[in-house]
């Protein structure tokens, strides 16, 4: 029988390696429901390739232009309506919620109460929601799959051990696209400069996270919440070469460690597959052709965003929330050219500075502290 | 309830360091059996200090020397019977088998009639029964754990993983105290010089074979074993700093690596408390500290002892116990200044070249392969 999947942001960098995956394995992967954004382009062809149950886009106007370019038994849906229908309205076994930013937590949580298994690739999810996220997820018995290659790493590493024996687990970070200038230099960068990620061919927003490491510092929350480790447990570990993924020291003193060439197929792959492993056509990592693998601590005073996200991620309750929403618009200000690539941090530590942080948050809430964060963000 | 060990080869590096990770667990461990062979001063010592109930030494001379210095209540044997008595007549749980050379083995066979699972440092018996030992093994239902770090290595980068999932294995090698020598230099280089291993204190025996990397050569044979792995499926990485003690290519492309500082106790306190991980005291792995970790592919040229035990390990039968026995004597011929550093090799090439195969061998053939191959290895 065919493994059934749904795909939330299915025309992104994760969404369509997601399909990329697909298409390797026809014979045991079926694709039941997929929801994009704006991309009308590519996203008929994805429904036209695949045929899901249930499609959904962003918006009533962009729906009524490509329904008459959809194959017939394609059920068309928009919005944040038409996004939980994709995500908990079929028989998906599986639901990849690849969406970037806030907006995939209700269609994530809608998914957990309609029992299935999610595999995680959007961070904010956890980041905002965690609590909420892992009761639930708890509560139904689902999964929690992690896509991220840093956190595939871990739960890889985890593998047939105890959680209790785990001493700390180290994400690694390639430190992004500014990983060799200084503070000084970083003042003159430009958006451009910005998107040439060393290592990861990847989305505009992620890519600029990687160069402020708020992503190092948004994935240090979501492991907190992926793995039930405390802050102390958790590492971050600059590696340029990003071939060790990430990994786990155990209290014996033995480190279990993920390694494999930058493709982000190989986790999507594991997280729809898990437990088991298939095979797939990544280019094989071979350590004597990659010759040298370096390590070196990570500077805590040269990335502020990470330190902020330790920060937030140990107070906890909407703290996290308003990290991650007055990011997301700071670095969509600029992207857009409004802002210096260092005004990111200024505003996201403004952000959490002016926010008073309310402890073991609602929908509702989380859905106020973003709004105010947003807010606040989008005028500092 | 104490885990009940015996220790076969106490007083060698291994044994000794087996005996530390005890002492670090005296609430969790209890030492019933202990052996060695002529290092009475610290075995005297040893048997003293944890009061097994039996103990046996190399020899019946030695034995009456010994007698009156051991406490009351220890029963003392003597030569290959003693053995014997000490790894099968107790109610330990578990035997670890350090003791160096084709002399581990009807010991080992006899612990495991016996019922109790093997921790296995003696590679020798792997290399030279293989088929003898597994085949009990899986019979008896007892775990072959094994000791080497390498081995220890896969082992635990196999937990909770299908092995017919498994691409491949790698083994790493340091390349021994010669690493940077070319053929020509090792021409003339000296015991003292095969003696300064770079990254591990060991024995003088399995020193030397790091530097011929037959040490290697026997532990492909003995992963082929332990693993249930084709020689094809094995390869043999050059990683000079041995801080990646080996790793496991899945069919997805996802490589497990097990990395530590060089510490034997790590991989022997595993064996002991697998399939739980104990507190260990040993030095963390720091990948800052170490800063930079090299790979390079192997030189079968450069190291053609390594090429012969793939060749023989394909073979099988008894050329594997031809290879051993003839390492073995010429490697302490060596050690005695009786032969250069590269007649090792061709002593072990013309043994090869000048047996007759014989196909899944029994105990006794094993023993004759092994005695023709000192024999032929003490004249050349």
């Amino acid at each position: 029988m065919k493994k059934k999947i749904a795909v939330i942001g299915s025309t992104g960098s994760i969404g369509t390696q997601t399909l990329d995956v697909v298409m390797q394995h026809p014979e045991h992967f079926e694709i039941v429901g997929l929801s994009a954004g704006s991309n009308i382009e590519l996203f008929v062809e994805q429904v036209n390739r695949f045929r899901p149950q249930k499609a959904s886009i962003a918006n009533k106007s962009l729906a009524d232009q490509i329904r008459p370019q959809l194959p017939q038994g394609v059920e068309l849906f928009y919005g944040e309506e038409g996004l939980v229908e994709v995500a908990a309205g079929t028989d998906a076994e599986t639901v990849l919620t690849a969406i970037v930013g806030s907006a995939g937590l209700p269609a994530t949580l809608a998914a957990i109460s309609e029992g299935k298994n999610i595999a995680l690739a959007n961070k904010e999810t956890l980041v905002t929601a965690g609590h909420l996220v892992t009761d639930l997820a708890k509560k139904k018995g689902v999964a929690l799959l992690p896509v991220d290659s840093e956190h595939s790493a871990i739960f890889q590493c985890l593998n047939g051990e105890n959680l209790e024996d785990v001493q700390q687990i180290t994400l690694t970070a390639s430190g992004g696209s500014f990983r060799d200038l200084t503070r000084d230099q970083l003042q003159h960068v430009t958006v451009e400069d910005a998107l040439k990620h060393p290592n990861w061919s990847m989305g505009a927003k992620i890519t600029i996270d990687s160069a402020t490491m708020v992503n190092k510092g948004l994935e240090v929350i979501e492991a907190n919440w992926l793995f039930g480790l405390g802050f102390e447990q958790i590492g971050v570990l600059l590696h340029p070469e990003s071939i060790v993924h990430s990994f786990v020291e155990y209290r014996d003193g033995s480190v279990i460690a993920q390694l494999g060439s930058p493709d982000m197929r190989v986790p999507i792959q594991y997280a729809l597959t898990y437990p088991q492993r298939w095979k797939s056509t990544t280019k094989r990592l071979s350590l004597a052709e990659v010759g040298k693998l370096h390590f070196r601590e990570m500077d805590f005073e040269r990335f502020p965003c990470l330190r902020l996200a330790f920060e937030c991620g140990k107070i906890g309750g909407t703290a996290p929330t308003v990290y991650n929403a007055a990011n997301e618009v700071a670095v969509a200000r600029f992207l857009n050219q409004e802002i210096s690539f260092l005004k990111i941090e200024q505003i996201i530590e403004t952000a959490l500075a002016s926010h008073h942080v309310l402890d073991n948050p609602d929908l509702e809430t989380i859905k106020e502290a973003d709004r105010w964060a947003r807010s606040l963000a989008s005028t500092i």
